[in-house]
Parts: structure tokens; C-alpha cells; sequence
């Protein structure tokens, strides 16, 4: 229902504006968690928004994160004229392990914020419907990102813009922000039971 | 490391036959829980696996449970010369609700039944890499399909083949037999604030 708003003009009078109907907010969707799946679900509602016209944008927060599957497949429908483009965010967000050294951290850092000027230019330029920030949450968690700057760029986004952020330990504040959040948790994997990851599947 | 068999022929002499390297045993995934993303991840899953040239089937246990945007994008892989397809599973596992009367529920079984039927041959097939079995654990609890059924398909189905399960409240007849089994959880949702459900992303 739309909403009517009152208020009172400078000479006295009242005003009555009716706010636009709101039914095309963009969504904040968080996919979180230890388990299997949230980058691949992500690459699910890709594949869902491309097909209904939307116009989607892949941001890999973690070089290497995508698979030759993957960008392959996402290659065929560029080549089927669909709208949807997937981007390493480059050195910016490499980090290997936990253990990377304080030297390489700083490098990162000043990548990192050249990356990130980048990712804002991206949402804030209004092209596209959908923009998936994959494996974020990590990018917060090793301190390359700090939280506040991407709880501000979601406060900011184009009004309609659907964002997915996917990756463990998602913060509270991203969390506080989004509209949906889904928290993957293994139930048992086949890692335990000594079976490699399949290619295709898993990776 | 390949295995080394031996028999004797019918005259004696010794036979040695060295079986195929068994690299590449079949996963059986299980996505369950009451949140998002169960189906979609079953879908990057499947986006995944295409691009690296697998060949995989999806079965829809629920009917319409697939939209337009799947569909559409589907169908873009495909003309790009993909193996994939997208089957709904008709009339036999149509249910709109718990309230379902007994003469549907019959009705529904026989279908069910022919359903099945068509799901074994595809399974036994070899002619798939991966079949998705959306939504099936619905079909299980609501009493279409027997899970024993569905269990004994999964150890007989070809050796390398993965298959993907999907939906609530997977029994634990179906978690035993899975390698990796994760479960989605709601941490909160859009329609607790009010929000409808965005085409393009969440269906």
C-alpha cells in the first residue's frame, strides 16, 4: 500500500505527498555459514536473474574463487546475449591463508582500496540489477575491507539494486542490514569420510 | 590406483585384466534445511558441473517449481550446445498443500508411480553425470514416494554418477546414504519485514 505522508509547509498549510509504492526494493541477501553452498547459491540466483532480463554482476572478492566450470558456463550465456559479467577483483582481495605476513597485508591493503573504489563505481553507476559481492565476508574478516565502509555502501547503493554477500562470519553489522540472511551449516561432508572434491561438483 | 584382477579361462591360462581407475566415485549432496537456497545452490551446482562438461539432468519433484528465469537461462546453456536439461516431473508429484484429500493423494500416487519409473530409467541410464533430485525429500514426506525407494536407487545408480537432493526435512534414511549433507537455516528473512518475494531473485 503506498504510503501518505503529511507534513506542514513554512506558511502553515498541510501537504500531503503519497510516497511512490515501494515494490521494487532492492534485496540485501546474506549467504553465511560453515557449510557447502553459499557461493554456489549465489551463482543459483545469478543464473535465476539473468534469465528473468535482470542485469548481474559477479565481483570475486577472492582471486581464484571461480572455477573453470563456472566462468565457462557464465561465458555461454554471455554468448546467448545475456546481461551477466563475473570479475576477479584482482590482487586486491588475495590472501592465501591466515598466516600472511604483515608486509603482505600492507600491499594488499593499498590493492585492496584501489579494488574497492572500483566495486563502489560498479554498484553506484546504476548498469546493473543485481551485483553478488562473493566472499566478502572474508575480506572484512582479514581486515581488508573495513565493515563500515560496505555497511555505508549499502546504505548508498541505487534504491533498486539486489546485492547478495556471501562468505563465513558474516559481521553483525552486514547482517543488521541485510533483508535475508541464511546460515549454511554442514551437516557432514564427504571430505570426513576421506573422498576428495570432485571437479564439476565441488569445485 | 588401479585394480588387478585375475581368473583362469577355460583353458587355464591365467587371465589378467587391469579395472578402470576408480577416480571418480559419484557424491550424493543433500540440501535440506527450512532456508533459502537449497534449490539454488543445487542450480549453481549445476551451472558448475555443465561448464566443465558434465552432463546433467534436473528433475523437478515439484511441479512449477522451476520459474521462467531458470528455465530461460537454461535453455541459453543448452543453445550454447551444453548438456543440461530441465524435466518437471508432471502430474506425479503435483501437491499444493498438506490439506491435499485422500482420493488426490491416490490419484497422485499412481502418477507418482509412473514418475518413478521415468527417474529410474534416467538414473540407470548412464547417460548423466549429475541428476539433480529437486524438492524430492518433499515428495518423501508427503508420502509419494517410499524413502526406501529412493535409497536403494542411490546404491544402485552407476558408481561415478552425482546426484544432488534437495528440500526440507530430508529423512535420516537420506542423510546416511549422503556424503555431504548441508543444512540451510534461516537467520532472518525479507518477508518478516514485510517484503514480497523479488522476481529474478527469489523466484
Amino acid at each position: 500500500m503506498a504510503e501518505i505522508l503529511t507534513s506542514k509547509s513554512s506558511k502553515g498549510d498541510t501537504i500531503v505527498e503519497v510516497a511512490p509504492h515501494k515494490t521494487s526494493e532492492g534485496l540485501i541477501l546474506v549467504n553465511t555459514g560453515n557449510g557447502k553452498g553459499k557461493t554456489t547459491a549465489a551463482l543459483g540466483v545469478a543464473l535465476r536473474a539473468v534469465g528473468n532480463g535482470l542485469r548481474v554482476l559477479i565481483l570475486q572478492f577472492i582471486k581464484g574463487g571461480s572455477t573453470y566450470g563456472e566462468l565457462k558456463a557464465i561465458k555461454a550465456l554471455q554468448e546467448a546475449g545475456m546481461p551477466i559479467e563475473i570479475r576477479p577483483m584482482g590482487k586486491g582481495f588475495i590472501f592465501h591463508n591466515k598466516e600472511t605476513s604483515e608486509t603482505d597485508l600492507i600491499a594488499h591493503k593499498a590493492a585492496a582500496d584501489k579494488a574497492w573504489q572500483m566495486l563502489t563505481d560498479e554498484v553506484m553507476s546504476d548498469r546493473w540489477d543485481l551485483v553478488i559481492f562473493d566472499e566478502i565476508n572474508y575480506a572484512i574478516k582479514f581486515g581488508l575491507l573495513p565493515v563500515e565502509q560496505v555497511v555505508t555502501l549499502l546504505e548508498q547503493k541505487p534504491a533498486r539494486l539486489h546485492v547478495v554477500l556471501t562468505g563465513r562470519d558474516a559481521r553483525p553489522e552486514i547482517i543488521a542490514k541485510a533483508h535475508t540472511v541464511t546460515e549454511m551449516q554442514v551437516v557432514k561432508h564427504a571430505y570426513e569420510q576421506g573422498i576428495k572434491a570432485a571437479r564439476g561438483i565441488e569445485f
